[in-house]
């Protein structure tokens, strides 16, 4: 199986996805093509052989083939026009905007592209903080408290400390954890400066942090093992961005088993039907024996391989059982019956 | 002002999106270009003064120009490569799929393509009667108490009648009143031939509805008059099919000032910042003088005209203040981080 990588984009996360693409080198035992959008937005055929991340950041990489985007995948320029590139399957690894928002993903249901990658909605609700709160609730999976403002409106808080978000990034990018009234403004402007809404949390000191990655292939759920991830005060990007390289095996996180099925099952009810034909990371947070949603990666760095005993195996099980839409075939009966009233 | 339509689509509400559009004819006063998307998704400029609905369920339209998508927008054929297409702004005029789902949106971000229509966040929310029922509880607006199954699910339903519908289409396509325990699983069949998870609400009779269209420019809401639309038991298909022509103006809800308020005030908290760039119609029921939302029409049929008194000024307003998105610039920092600490 043939397996396109496609990874950049117009994204605050460009260069971790960047990172996370390259380890997919180790860890996947399939032909894999890299296809790269960057920040203009076009698209290039990366050889496997010489990816690097320094061959974007020095801009070599437009020394390569260019592609484009169209009905049933990319195309390359040829002698004769347009040649499709072959593949089986488009592993959506770009990070954030483009990859976690939506976008590519109605571009492969629009060019019927087939592709392993969270769908339109599941985007909508993974990569949008409050949109997660609202999902969340209504599959009666618990969040952590949170008040929500537009850019203009009074922010009054009155207990500190508190964590300070943009609504719609990931990797820690605009967060800040606010001690004190003195500097709530100024997290509030950082935070707006990436985003026109923002969540203000709680910061629970001392909170139990536990991530699961998981995906569902023929209705049956295939789970990693449940991680501890390292603590620290909240990650900083420069941190999380060496997560993202990861390939080596984490370890299992000493649990009991009741507490591991809670966290299971609150995967469950949140993978629904509407993260299907994607393989997504959820990070918990454990308090008082009750686990709370704190974020859906619905693109996990470097795909959460470090969690999984054969991942390889995995990934390419769910490839080959991605969701299909129902075609919709349009025969005019309401145009013709219109047409027949009217007698025209 | 240019404005180009963008219309049918692959969705089961594909001919009332060709309806909708040429009821615009009558109502826009700007240079209007037609852009058709046919159910295969291949898109064609149709001449405007020769555009009837015949034209496309005779097959008629595919002697017409074809276009392709690509950066800045539509792109004809020419004797010397390719045209791009002279337009101001797109008007997004795809019911259901493809327009309301949030696909057209996404190609829209991605090709730099300035449009008049619902976000893809926005899309979500509002194509998806689960997680439209999320986000109001979210922003504080009540929705009519619901259960949710997806296929395979054992359903049970203790009081009726009570109301099925498929979570995705809109137009009252597949929906059905269940009047009793033998004609829910035929109910559900039907609502599960759409799609892979349905939602079932109470059905209460004798409900008032009304529906309130408007947008956001500037900060500033613009409200059309509150509708209370004809009562049937419930639309049927046909009966909406029609009402996309509509272009004479509606009557104005016989109801108090303080009813009025309490349902701009719930449209407000609905559109959010999260509906900035569309024109929107909301659906809602009034039980007992509260307010509960229904449904969040993001394209609505004939983009509710008949429901503004200058339709024409408040559209072209809406054209020329568009939401737009903060460029992202990517300069490699970290990257470069990585290849100094490793000394390569």
């Amino acid at each position: 199986m043939k397996i396109a990588i496609l990874f950049g984009g117009s994204s605050y996360e460009h260069e971790i996805s960047i990172v996370s693409s390259i380890a997919m080198k180790e860890v996947l035992k399939n032909q894999i093509i890299y296809i790269f959008c960057d920040q203009y937005r076009d698209f290039f055929e990366i050889p496997h052989k010489t990816i690097t991340s320094k061959l974007f950041s020095s801009g070599e990489y437009k020394k390569c083939d260019k592609l484009t985007i169209g009905k049933n995948g990319f195309f390359k320029k040829s002698m004769l026009g347009q040649k499709l590139l072959e593949l089986d399957v488009v592993l959506n690894l770009t990070h954030g905007g483009d990859g976690e928002d939506g976008v590519f993903a109605s571009m492969f249901e629009f060019f019927n592209i087939p592709y392993i990658g969270p769908r339109v909605e599941a985007c909508s609700v993974s990569s949008h903080k409050f949109l997660t709160k609202g999902y969340a609730s209504s599959v009666d999976v618990k969040t952590i408290d949170y008040v929500f403002y537009t850019k203009g409106d009074k922010i009054e808080i009155s207990t500190f400390p508190v964590i300070v978000k943009p609504v719609r990034l990931g990797s820690s990018i605009g967060v800040s954890i606010v001690k004190s009234q003195e500097e709530l403004e100024y997290a509030c402007d950082v935070a707006f400066e990436f985003d026109d809404a923002i969540i203000i949390e709680p910061f629970i000191s001392g909170v139990k942090e536990y991530n699961l990655a998981g995906t569902k292939i023929k209705d049956e759920f295939h789970f990693s093992i449940i991680e501890e991830p390292q603590k620290v005060e909240f990650l900083d990007f420069d941190k999380k961005y060496l997560d993202f390289s990861r390939t080596s095996k984490a370890l299992e996180a000493d649990i009991s088993k009741e507490l591991q099925e809670k966290i299971q099952d609150a995967f469950k009810k949140l993978y629904n039907t509407l993260f299907e034909g994607s393989l997504i990371r959820c990070d918990f947070f454990v308090v008082e024996n009750e686990v709370f949603i704190n974020e859906i990666n619905s693109i996990p760095g470097s795909m959460a391989n470090y969690l999984f005993s054969d991942f390889n195996a995995l990934l390419n099980s769910l490839a080959q059982n991605l969701p299909s839409k129902k075609p919709i075939t349009i025969n005019y009966e309401y145009v013709n019956k219109i047409h027949s009233c009217k007698g025209k």
